[in-house]
């Protein structure tokens, strides 16, 4: 049999069943796909590729002989399975945060630092959502003039708390509309026509563990450990699509034309900024799509040099799964048929 | 017949019943209440303190002998009504942006520059919503520590572009739950389950009017003429409530612990900052009351004494209502009953 064999561990999830659609959509040559997740899941059945795959059960000894292993599961299970699995020979390509911030595991989003990616030792992380679709922006800027610090005001939405925090927000919603108050379960605080700053836990400086995420992560992704950034994260009522209002200084002045045209060069980047045609990323738009989104670039009037954008994209998929995707095609070059443009090389391209 | 004679012109729309709402809750003495709208308004009544009054026809001769008008009509209705009703010796009192940056006209928010107030010559504008809880958190932080720069992305609710807008989130959202996709009539794109960095429109250098108010009037309120504001002005899907993240650099630094503090102590403000506790501000929590709430107040990470902070107030009520009558009780100490309290000393102190 040719081709990779490849496992999602956690595939009937909400993140699960999005890797299932973009592998199916990847130009990698699947060979084999096995379905993990927890017991009560087994005997379930999902469709690849027209076909019918039964869910195993998730242990170390069912995924031995992956080529690949996908986890998309809780920091505690990915801590419990990963280092073992990898150290059967697969390569774990993990999109929570149990290894993002371990010294031996490179950080990796391929349009930023492919590099890293080479370098790992058996797993590979994806960094959070939020960080995730905001590197893609940061990196062609940084490489034309240099962060000085960047201000990032999150706009999140529910389903990257999960599918239960997403059908949270539209049972809730409806409940809103029929007059009802319901508590919330899946939230800190009810999201029906309502917003709160308050995603993951909080620190101790006041900072929730999700702006410092954005902080720390960009950090490693960038390889510029002095990088000044601070973020308010923000959940939202949207079902999917993270938006970022995004304010940056430079070492050396950046304008708005010049930003606009490095971004529209640069990998995984599709600028929509004609305003007066009421044209700017919306994550109604973007739900569902490949690409980092960038609109509303202008010159910071409060710091000449200085530039403010919006950034939109699909959480669920840039910020998880297709980002773990596309880290697999960065290093199967040779599973991506010749004939074919990959997926890898498409997105960045933003076809 | 003693006490004030007042007017609310625009009676019948969403912000003149706040009118309505909030004066009788003020210790103001109001005489005589006139009530006044379009010609298709005339006819039909409103209820005041327990009495049913007629809706009028707007014109300057109906207005003649009122003490003071409070405006909530279109910019185009307060340019042509405003000033004649003036000349005759009304206060009027307009929260449209038709005056606001009028160099004969003070634009006061009470908590900030009361004394702007007294200057006047016949017409007083109150400013954007946005900009009014922004101005009340940013003037006690000015005078602990001089602003610097501000970063200030909003999270803007739909009530904030009126009635037909909000009634139109609630109904596009229904109907974005039955499976629709309806067209937006009152937004510039229909916010069910969705946002956009759109309020009003656009000007030639990226930013919008919206954003650039936030910024002007800002200037005019603080008498800060060079101060440095970069605004990103985002509508998202709330009835009522904005929501602003702030991010502040001083001339003298600042800490989180000096900023709590000074907030603590200032007019208008309610810190509610126990996050472990998950409290801080929320629109849902905001909406119908007077204060301006103030959270998640932390030392500015990227920025040594600078600060971030999160910002939620009632834009009916401080963005619009509120304001203009908080500004009546300052220029009519004589009608507050001295035996009570006032409420815009009430406010003031955030009881």
């Amino acid at each position: 049999m040719s081709g990779l064999k490849i496992g999602v561990i956690g595939a009937t999830g909400m993140v699960g069943r999005q890797y299932l659609q973009i592998l199916e959509a990847s130009p990698l040559e699947v060979g084999q796909l096995r379905l993990y997740a927890s017991a009560r899941s087994v005997g379930s059945r999902m469709t690849y590729a027209g076909e019918s795959l039964a869910v195993e059960e998730l242990t170390v000894e069912a995924c031995r002989g992956l080529d690949i292993a996908f986890f998309t599961v809780s920091t505690e299970l990915a801590c419990q399975y990963a280092p073992q699995v990898a150290e059967h020979g697969t390569l774990v390509i993990d999109d929570s945060s149990a290894f993002r911030m371990d010294p031996d595991v490179p950080l990796v989003v391929p349009e930023v630092n492919p590099d890293a990616a080479r370098s790992h030792k058996g797993i590979i992380a994806g960094p959070n959502c939020s960080t995730a679709q905001m590197v893609v922006v940061l990196q062609p800027l940084q490489q034309a003039a240099g962060l000085k610090r960047v201000v990032v005001d999150t706009y999140q939405a529910a389903s990257g708390a999960g599918k239960a925090a997403m059908d949270e927000l539209i049972d809730h919603s409806r409940r809103f509309l029929a007059g009802e108050r319901p508590a919330p379960e899946n939230h800190p605080q009810s999201l029906a026509f309502n917003i709160f700053p308050h995603i993951d836990s909080f620190r101790d400086d006041g900072y929730t563990k999700e702006e410092w995420k954005m902080l720390v992560e960009t950090r490693k992704i960038m390889d510029l450990p002095d990088l000044r950034l601070s973020a308010t994260c923000v959940r939202v009522p949207v079902a999917v699509g993270h938006s970022e209002a995004l304010h940056i200084e430079f070492e050396r002045p950046m304008s708005a034309r010049e930003a606009r045209e490095v971004l529209e060069r640069a990998p995984g980047i599709v600028v929509v900024d004609d305003p007066l045609n009421r044209e700017y990323p919306q994550p109604i738009e973007a739900a569902g799509l490949d690409p980092v989104y960038v609109g509303r670039i202008r010159d910071d009037v409060s710091n000449p040099g200085g530039i403010a954008l919006w950034v939109v994209a699909d959480n669920v998929r840039k910020g998880a799964a297709l980002n773990a995707v596309q880290i697999a095609e960065l290093l199967y070059p040779s599973a991506v048929p010749a004939q074919t443009e990959g997926r890898a090389t498409a997105a960045m391209t933003a076809r």
